[in-house]
């Protein structure tokens, strides 16, 4: 046992590119002096961030554009995109492939193009087949639409002024971020007009004493990180797919994310939105102010709610101080229970500095090192069953470095932790981060793969793993990782080709044990089309009738999809 | 100019029961190990709490009885009560004072009494007249009505039986938590059915692990704050009413407090709720998960609503663990700016274990200091213009005070504190509170009190104090205090009686001045009576004509007066 303990405590010492916790611990005072520069790295990210995007100006990317400013995760989608036909109807993993178009919607017109190019110019009325087709596909190539129309509106205005006109024509429409979204919300299902904010993406404030920063919805989250690094700021929330998506589409699917554990979700980060509903209002709900208790709060309708009761226009959003000390540790556990246990250990231990809680399984490494260039294993050579990334954030680097080493200490020494290393610097907590942040470009290498973003008790998020596994036995890679602080699974299903027999092993099973244990089908990827039949595995059925009627009263023809039978209902 | 900053620092020193932050700068070694005993506190609020409350089995308090177990904040009401006649249309501060009964509503009559102690039982079907007394009377005296009928439920089921009913028979309710508001909207304005929670008082369940509690609505935040320091945790959210106040309450008027400057608001740290509509419909929406991005999240429907939309039954929370080192300043400030600045380092330089950030002016110091018994100034003797108390919880007493100190050094270094004292244990730091949070109960000694609840962006905030120390002149006195760290200012002006020549010189200004510059009439306390029509000095119309429709198509009879003209236009 005693000899076990050494070992652990050795493997902190031989990573060749770690500190060894070991010898801090037998030479506490001098390590405790040299660590400040050796040891740790100063906002590694949003410096990086900075350093990445110093040339991009906000407001310059249009990423769907597919141009050299595309990102790692945009890149990996290749050039060639498939034949259109059919495709749309390839909803893997769920029931909503069998929705039709309602013919009560319009179809465009000429008249239509030439009211458009009037308001909003020639050159953001997009017809180009090229850039359609980039527009009518997902990231993951899942889903596409037949879309004969992309708008890039320039203002609000514009935006109220498109809606009006399409809700008079009953003209469908889909409002489209970055679309990084991964249930084929941000594309369009049939031939809806696809609104685009990427040219919206101006900061209209930030204002330095409360740190409330007022901004367009197109504003791209990295470029956002980058102006408010500036600032002596942080976004409250950070995500992988940061390069593209975009601050009014994070608003809209009420996007998580790596730093939810530590700032919280965007309902209670976001104080305000501008939104134009379907028959072309802007409601201003625009607050810059962190209370406000005069009647409903009805931004929050719209926090989460996909686009599908009005586009996201503006945002209000309270941003956390930047700390200057970031540690990042890459640890191994033996089991899914030390992982949980570590996790409630670091909540008391580390308290105030944790900033990211996040877990991988071993097939989830095995496949980011086989499918992506230039990663490699923070814990070398051995495999190990369970592995976790613990983020500090904190104002003293010193100070953070102590908690972080006495967590770790004390971790090893009850077993909890297997093995670990501490990154030393900017490039290998970027290295360390490209483990868990490349998982789903991985995934997307390997060929089909069904995708579910859940939301369970903690104790019982690897037990869904762990029985899907033995379903499916040895037709498909069960691969699982997420945010273990927030109780967020991400599961993925890795098959050679999308297979309705393997679909109907998984489906409606993991959406019936989700719910069995009342936990979410959707944490925080949103229901989109994948699972917008699927939202009574969640929501009563009063609840979801409450919701179908304010949609009903607010949206008359914005047409994201997220409830079927709210659309069927209403048009048909 | 040396000098000047000698003396500053000396009177850390100096003052008795403070410890000298100037000592230790000069002998930081020896004053670092011994700080830990000598110093500080460890979470001498949560502790305090516990031994305050250990007899107290949560589910026992009822509070409105006003019996032996009423807190400070209760007995200072003292026992004679005025004459009910006419007090309904004191609304001192608003124009709702104008609101006549709508006679579409019913009254009651034997046959009611009869249905509900056939549900309740007759103990829990209240007509005592000194018992409705208290409960037709609000905590400052200003609102009382003339209900006839108070009910206590013991269950959602109740709840819904005694909904349906009175909406069967047009009958107005009143939900009534604590009854500690002070906007007049926990106590009829008529002959409301009052429906008081305090009887559905149990914890569900507490999860250990992701720190997520679920308990009914009429826990008294003291006791779940009691229950939760036996398992490690604190709740979010901490208020000077909280030996009263309930946490249904709380959610309905999405209370704030003293800890959102740490922790957020409840639209972040509420994970779900269960609602009774008023036609009797219970919805289930008492997610325990942290993640659920499933349809629109309608419980942020019911976070601030004031009842107006349902009554929440059980409320599921996030807590944060209890982290051990508690630290507090009370600290002098030469203007107002100096605080604001204070503000800016103390988020950048506390960081993660700043935890209150509270002001008040020498007006505020000198009511309290005056009109509260064993109140003293920590600052003796001088009196200063403005004071700050700056709070840090963190888990490392040392870290912390190491930050603190270096904090408090640095600011007087550049003159923003001009004298200060830490808390060396439990009780000094209790007497510092005792000032900030007896302030409510002073101002209901001297007199008639115009409270309004504001909140402003920082820079501007103190600017309409000023004014209105202008605009009033001898007239009255105007104190201000509040959470500096939310922009959310507590403006009262007291005067020796109410006067309406008084009240037409504060009003409409306060509330033309607070949306001029895109503050909030409520920052905290809500609408209620007093501001339900001056809803539109921070809603847009078109916002307010949504939320309206939403009220019409969820709540035919409840009847808390969030809005009259909604009710108005329903039922007349």
């Amino acid at each position: 046992m005693m000899m076990e303990k050494w070992r652990a405590s050795r493997r902190f010492l031989r990573c060749s590119a770690a500190v060894s916790l070991f010898d801090r611990i037998l030479t506490p005072t001098s390590a405790n002096s040299a660590c400040n520069s050796a040891f740790g790295f100063v906002n590694h990210r949003g410096s990086q961030l900075c350093n990445e995007n110093q040339k991009r100006k906000i407001g310059t990317c249009f990423h769907f554009l597919r141009g050299d400013r595309d990102t790692t995760l945009r890149t990996s989608m290749g050039t060639g995109i498939g034949s259109t036909v059919g495709l749309q109807h390839r909803c893997f993993g769920s029931a909503a492939s069998k929705v039709q178009r309602n013919p009560l919607f319009s179809t465009l017109n000429s008249d239509d193009i030439s009211y458009f190019k009037g308001v909003l110019g020639e050159k953001n009325v997009i017809q180009d087949e090229d850039k359609l087709m980039i527009a009518n596909t997902d990231w993951m190539r899942k889903y596409r639409g037949s879309s004969k129309l992309l708008l890039q509106p320039r203002s609000t205005e514009e935006i109220s002024q498109i809606l009006r006109y399409c809700n008079s024509r009953c003209l469908a429409v889909v409002p489209q971020g970055g679309n990084t979204g991964l249930v084929g919300g941000s594309v369009p299902v049939f031939d809806e007009v696809v609104i685009n904010l990427s040219l919206m993406n101006n900061v209209i404030s930030f204002d330095k004493v409360s740190g409330i920063l007022v901004c367009e919805a197109g504003c791209i989250l990295e470029n956002l990180m980058t102006y408010l690094d500036t600032q002596g700021f942080i976004m409250p929330l950070d995500l992988g797919a940061k390069g593209s998506c975009q601050i009014g589409g994070n608003v809209s699917t009420n996007a998580g994310g790596l730093r939810l554990v530590r700032y919280g979700s965007l309902h209670g980060n976001v104080l305000g939105v501008e939104v134009v509903l379907a028959n072309g209002d802007v409601l201003d709900m625009l607050g810059a102010l962190r209370k406000d208790n005069t009647g409903y709060d009805l931004k929050h309708l719209f926090i989460g709610s996909e686009g599908s009761l009005g586009i996201v226009t503006k945002v209000s959003i309270l941003t956390p101080p930047q700390l200057s000390a970031v540690n990042l540790a890459f640890l191994a556990c033996k089991d899914y229970y030390s992982c949980q246990k570590l996790l409630v250990e670091a909540k008391r231990k580390l308290g105030e500095i944790l900033s990211a809680f996040e877990f991988l399984d071993n097939l989830a490494m095995d496949l980011v090192l086989n499918h992506l260039e230039g990663v490699r294993n923070p814990l070398p050579p051995s495999m190990h069953d369970f592995y976790v990334l613990i983020e500090t954030t904190g104002s003293d680097e010193a100070h953070s470095k102590e908690k972080l080493e006495a967590f770790l200490l004390h971790a090893m020494e009850v077993g909890l932790i297997s093995d670990g290393v501490l990154a030393q610097d900017i490039n290998q907590a970027l290295s360390f981060w490209r483990v868990r942040e490349g998982l789903s470009e991985a995934l997307l290498k390997v060929g089909a793969c069904y995708k579910y973003d859940l939301s369970l008790p903690i104790e019982k998020l690897y037990n869904l793993v762990q029985e899907m596994r033995e379903r499916l036995g040895a037709s498909a890679k069960v691969i699982a990782y997420g945010h273990l602080g927030d109780g967020n699974l991400h599961l993925n299903i890795s098959t050679p080709q999308y297979d309705d027999k393997i679909l109907a092993q998984i489906e409606p099973f993991v959406y019936e044990w989700t719910s069995m244990h009342r936990g979410s089908i959707s944490a925080e990827h949103g229901l989109g089309l994948m699972k917008a039949n699927e939202i009574f595995y969640s929501k009563s059925t009063n609840v979801f009738s409450i919701a179908r009627e304010m949609q009903n009263n607010l949206d008359t023809d914005l047409c994201t999809y997220w409830n079927m039978e709210v659309r069927a209902k209403r048009l048909s």
